[in-house]
């Protein structure tokens, strides 16, 4: 859609064009910023500037709407072309979409995933001094909050080949909101794994200058390349400066923040390392060690799983809607050491018996995020856990706990292999006592 | 029920009883607590001994178990008198229930929810240093993962009553697990409230050496007596020792540790205060000012709402059971910046659109937890609060958002009206620009 003939008017008494940076008056308020094109998603009659912290913001055209041009549109960079050194250690880069995958597309307006791997690589020339990117690969373009298990299936495979044909290790770079997820997936679906597989991303994308995208790029590509961790981690931002990345566990990361560029924490865990974007690695707690062996991939993933969350009031009847739809396992968020409502009206003791009297698993994690579940305190977590039959998440994420359950019912037929499992550490996803440094680390 | 036969012949062959201190070996593990009776709860061929650290541990009696006597039992310390000096400012106790009111109960084993308001007092003499309780109460007796509406209504009007016939604040104590649902409930509710409602728990019993009950109670009953802050809030541990509280905000606090002491945080939010239990009180953020004047109560709840939170391969499916059974509102916990999965098979907008179509609130929240929904930044988050009408919850947290609308849907008629005050700051539960130290504050 275009912009509406009002808008276009008061654009053209300016002589402003998309692009050009302007100024836009309206009541006592100002607007500064480059103003963008109209895209099928804005209204005709709001006018589109991107300001410098990098949003889009829609003004609605008023007549007291005042437009002042500041200064001509600047012409697009070229990319640069890469070169590599084939001496550094081998890795691949696969890309799966998400904002480090995003341009400002100036001809269409708006934030595109867009890019190609060898694109993103351009846009940091950094990451060839520590790493020679033996193999490319677009392997989805979707943003990451409609990611999916077919994916994360794709990937493992891919992670896999990429491994046992020539990469010490795998960069991934993926949207942030579901990275978490897809980090405990691979984390599970990799099995025999001795190699760094690196997840990371960007909470600004690559074309701003606030942009988090390259030193996450160039540190995730350092742990690829040069630690010597064998285990699948997220490697972004430690702290809102530029001075160094977390390498945390896949199975123990969290999204804690809608837009900080320090968002992923590591939850009832410590980062597995520092990362500097000189090249440093500081150890920071035992991890897996790198060996030189071969990866398999164990694919597969149960979609028939729901996570409940608790909450006061909350009716059970939620339960017969997916046993209805013949749902093969739960992960029941619940308060504080893992309760669901209990000596109320709207008890969920009976339905999840009902549940797991036919054998399905019901995994009960907090909402809490931080801390543990303990089946043994409360005579209300004594009826959950050993009277009905749900199984205490220990001190895995809700997140994790979910992937696990999933991964587990589609590539285990055991019943009673997938509760022992379930129990078990697996992935360093379950830890046996946690460090009191790690609340809100 | 009792101890099984072979339970029974072990102790009385090492003439142990009950609340005796007993040590216990099996295999290469020893375990050192006070005995305890069986209860209904417990398996009769599993002895259970209460640790040092609070926790009851239920051990399974096998042929190589071995108990050793180590203390008879400690006779039970008689409860002290309340002696009140009436020239301090006066308060009132209500009590509602979970680990602040429970003891263990020698008798019948377990930690029981026992204690009255009075009792509750008599274990923690300190707070009549601080205020003169002129009113105590007991309004319900339950855990606080069993906390429902109709309590926060009647503890509404209670409070209101209290606070209108003499007192210049409430102490409230309650189960952490859902605190900070009844903290949004009360903040709500309370309409013109101008005195401090401080509500508090204990993360350990007021029985074991290790509580932190005392000093809670001791801290919220200065900020009833002494403060002059004229909000809802919250008083608990604000770290791991014993030196000080913070008084967060009623609408922003959120219980973020299983276990810990220091487990309620504010959210997007500084706490309001430092509470110390020497009678110290240290500003730490702008918050509305004690007055002398009439508290209202707008009270009700609508239960026909629910929070839905989003994952990969999430269902939408979820809402047709919601709307057969006529739900009235939704809260949408998404990812990252808000979002529901969107351009997947599975997408969530078409259902979102049918509700709203209908009329009906969607409020968008984040499980990220800290942070702000943004409803502009990239085109799926459009489509969401843009093109299928969910309101972005801004810095609401999941649970303050699912109280808010629940309150908003039983009080206030005009739907249009519902969906202004939903995007309007009413008790501080939305903040304009959240402070980069509130992250993981």
């Amino acid at each position: 859609m275009d912009y509406s003939k009002k808008v276009k008017k008061k654009l053209k008494e300016k002589n402003a064009s998309p692009l050009d940076r302007i100024k836009i008056k309206k009541r006592e308020k100002t607007y500064e910023g480059v103003l963008m094109p109209n895209t099928e998603m804005s209204e005709p009659d709001c006018i589109t500037i991107k300001m410098d912290n990098g949003y889009n913001i829609g003004i609605e055209n008023t007549k007291d709407l005042e437009i002042e041009k500041l200064e001509k549109r600047k012409k697009k960079k070229k990319t640069r072309e890469i070169e590599q050194d084939e001496s550094k250690p081998p890795i691949s880069l696969l890309s799966t979409g998400g904002t480090i995958s995003s341009k400002v597309e100036y001809e269409t307006g708006g934030v595109e995933p867009a890019l190609t791997a060898e694109e993103i690589v351009a846009q940091t020339p950094e990451i060839t001094e520590h790493a020679y990117i033996r193999n490319y690969e677009q392997v989805s373009q979707i943003a990451s909050e409609d990611m999916h298990s077919k994916v994360w299936e794709k990937l493992a495979e891919k992670v896999k080949q990429e491994l046992n044909n020539g990469s010490r290790g795998v960069v991934i770079t993926h949207g942030t909101d579901t990275m978490h997820y897809t980090s405990a997936a691979l984390s599970f679906m990799l099995t025999k794994l001795t190699k760094p597989v690196v997840l990371t991303g960007a909470q600004r994308s690559i074309d701003r200058g606030s942009t988090d995208a390259s030193m996450n790029l160039t540190c995730a590509s350092i742990a690829a390349a040069q630690s010597n961790i064998g285990e699948v981690g997220i490697v972004m931002h430690a702290t809102m400066n530029d001075d160094h990345c977390y390498y945390i566990r896949g199975t123990k990361a969290r999204k804690m923040h809608t837009s900080r560029r320090d968002t992923f924490r590591p939850i009832n865990d410590k980062p597995i390392a520092k990362i500097k974007p000189n090249g440093k690695i500081n150890k920071l707690q035992e991890h897996r060690e790198y060996q030189n062996k071969k990866t398999k991939a164990e694919k597969g993933f149960e979609k028939k799983i729901a996570i409940i969350k608790a909450y006061p009031e909350a009716d059970p009847e939620i339960i017969n809607h997916y046993e209805e739809k013949n749902y093969k396992g739960y992960v029941l968020e619940g308060t504080g050491l893992g309760h669901m409502p209990t000596q109320t009206e709207k008890t969920w003791i009976p339905k999840i018996k009902e549940i797991t009297k036919k054998g399905k698993p019901v995994i009960g994690t907090s909402q809490c995020i931080y801390g543990r579940v303990n089946p043994n305190v409360y005579k209300n977590l004594r009826k959950l856990y050993h009277e009905a039959g749900a199984i205490p998440g220990q001190d895995m994420t809700t997140e994790t706990a979910y992937v696990k359950l999933g991964w587990l019912l589609a590539t285990e037929k055991d019943q009673e292999k997938i509760k022992e499992k379930i129990k078990k550490n697996l992935r360093g996803e379950i830890t046996k006592r946690s460090h009191p440094k790690t609340f809100l680390y």
